[in-house]
């Protein structure tokens, strides 16, 4: 553990959400403290972290003063600005690497990326113009999802295209913004492997879990997953593939479609992912120790699965069914400390321990 | 759940300690803020709580500011003084209650109550005066331990007799102190039930475990423990007896001898408690999450326990294991984000999981 940091060693996150909010208690377990750098007033993670800076990315004072009080410094979210990682890097060591952002910043770099690995990703196509969105569909089929390469998530910045006839109008929803077309998969189920690369280059994952989305927002995952015994292990290896190709170090979601020819990688998430939040239940280190131990240069901690778990979300309004769920058994609950509910936001998730 | 604290609602911990800090994580899980009150700098639980407060106990513009601030109040430790609590209770909520508090502060209030309920404790004897203690001796037994009545933790406060001679010699050493004498008892083993009672009465029990002392210092706790049948059963209801008798809200640690003619009470502490630190490796709802959602109003969570676990504390020096200790698999660790160690001192512990 020549690079480890030490017990009172300080870990600076950019973000301050539930996902800062539950590596800094994760950080708290193996003696780090945790700052955290948020634009928005009373970040959910503040509540459980030693120092909050609020201040915008672009204020280099406040920056230069978050570097100098931490040793290393990591992410919650993938859209940091770049000027800002560029000040960052330059004080303090930003784990995961500029080039796993650079890669899922941008849906285009990150489907090159895959598929320059070799893996299986959607049929998609780069269409800088109109007239390159309606040749993308002559190509690769009439239907497909036009994205924002850039900033788009839980469904936004997306259109559907039914037809040809919806290319127009999808174009026009990008608002300018430079965008690829994707076809469609057709797949069973998706999938997600958390997987951690520590310092030294180790390895470990998650065993993989079955997600299911409403409204382009995860609504459960489910382990084990249904995946046949030679998918189980293509979807480890991929992740793997993945990061050392990346030179990763810490926790990265990636997302998985399981289809009869097999799997295709939707996308990769530099980051702790809704996805892995079953592990805290099921596992003796959880995605966000494994993140932290990662980031503080700790050799990873054993991410096994001993128990069936099945995670679900509680978006807006679930919150009110805390209550009923609070006298369940076998239920372990994880609120967010976000105020007033709104449609969609994320407020909690709980965990269901289906098989100990 | 109409007395429930609702989310964002903020629970008052007296003692910044390894206990608080684990407890302030637990309220983050229901989505509950944190506000410690501690007398030292930088209390370890101020690195994942909300609000620290750093005052005396006896600052009465603090202890109304922090009153003020928080929904409930509840404590690490035991040993604050009276003047504090009248103060606070009279300002918030505070749980568990006063008597609980009465009986556990005084070693000789606490064999009372125990041996009133029907409980059999260690033999035990006033000693007012070096007579007194003299003739206790001759009474039940020329051994035993004479302790001061309040403050003493750890093996602090203690003298060991090991004959009538002793008695001048081990009576100085209290130094004035209002002092008992408690006999040997003979046991195997000493078991601990950490045990939780909500508002609404109802009691749930973790299952027993086995704990290990080294100088006075809890070195390693066990689950399951060693016991027969009846005797988990009658630890178990021995527990729920003295909740109910105290009309208790929270979790309380009750420490008992295991003998051949049964189950003998060593101690009770109106807290989480060491011994119970495995329930984080081994159970859905933890013993720090048991006893915030008694206090903050909530129904209890489900203690059944899934897998076997062995606590081993990480005292002084022992914290440089946990580099060693980092690469074992099913081991978690938990350390306390304490400065330098010394002797005796709790820096961290760690649950070993023998069987997911």
């Amino acid at each position: 553990m020549s690079e480890a940091l030490e017990p009172g060693a300080a870990i600076g996150i950019l973000g301050g959400g539930q996902l800062g909010r539950m590596l800094s208690v994760a950080a708290s377990r193996l003696g780090l403290r945790t700052h955290i750098y948020d634009p928005g007033a009373e970040p959910p993670a503040g509540h459980v972290a030693e120092t909050v800076t609020t201040a915008e990315w672009d204020d280099e004072v406040a920056l230069r003063a978050f570097a100098g009080s931490v040793d290393v410094i990591t992410y919650e979210f993938e859209n940091i600005p770049a000027a800002t990682l560029d000040l960052l890097e330059s004080l303090r060591p930003v784990r995961p690497n500029r080039r796993a952002l650079a890669v899922s910043q941008d849906r285009l770099t990150e489907k090159d990326f895959l598929t320059g690995l070799g893996l299986t990703t959607a049929p998609y196509r780069d269409v800088p113009t109109l007239a390159a969105l309606e040749a993308a569909l002559a190509e690769i089929g009439p239907q497909g999802i036009l994205k924002t390469r850039r900033l788009g998530y839980d469904g936004k910045g997306q259109a559907r295209l039914k037809g040809p006839g919806d290319a127009a109008t999808a174009y026009a929803e990008m608002g300018g913004a430079e965008a690829i077309l994707e076809g469609f998969v057709q797949f069973s189920h998706e999938v997600s492997v958390i997987a951690a690369r520590g310092v030294t280059g180790e390895v470990a994952c998650f065993d993989p879990g079955e997600n299911l989305h409403e409204a382009g927002i995860l609504r459960t995952t489910t382990v084990p997953a249904r995946l046949a015994p030679g998918q189980h292990m293509d979807a480890i290896l991929l992740a793997g593939k993945i990061l050392n190709a990346l030179d990763y170090v810490g926790v990265m979601g990636v997302e998985l479609f399981v289809t009869p020819k097999g799997l295709v990688v939707n996308e990769i998430a530099p980051r702790v992912h809704n996805s892995g939040h079953w592990t805290q239940a099921g596992c003796t280190v959880d995605q966000f120790e494994q993140h932290i131990r990662a980031v503080a240069g700790w050799p990873l901690g054993n991410g096994q699965r001993y128990a069936d778990v099945v995670m679900e979300n509680l978006i807006g309004e679930d919150v009110a069914k805390v209550p009923a769920l609070a006298k369940a058994a076998d239920v372990q609950i994880h609120l967010y400390g976000k105020g007033a509910p709104r449609p969609g936001r994320k407020m909690g998730h709980v965990n269901r321990i289906t098989r100990g």
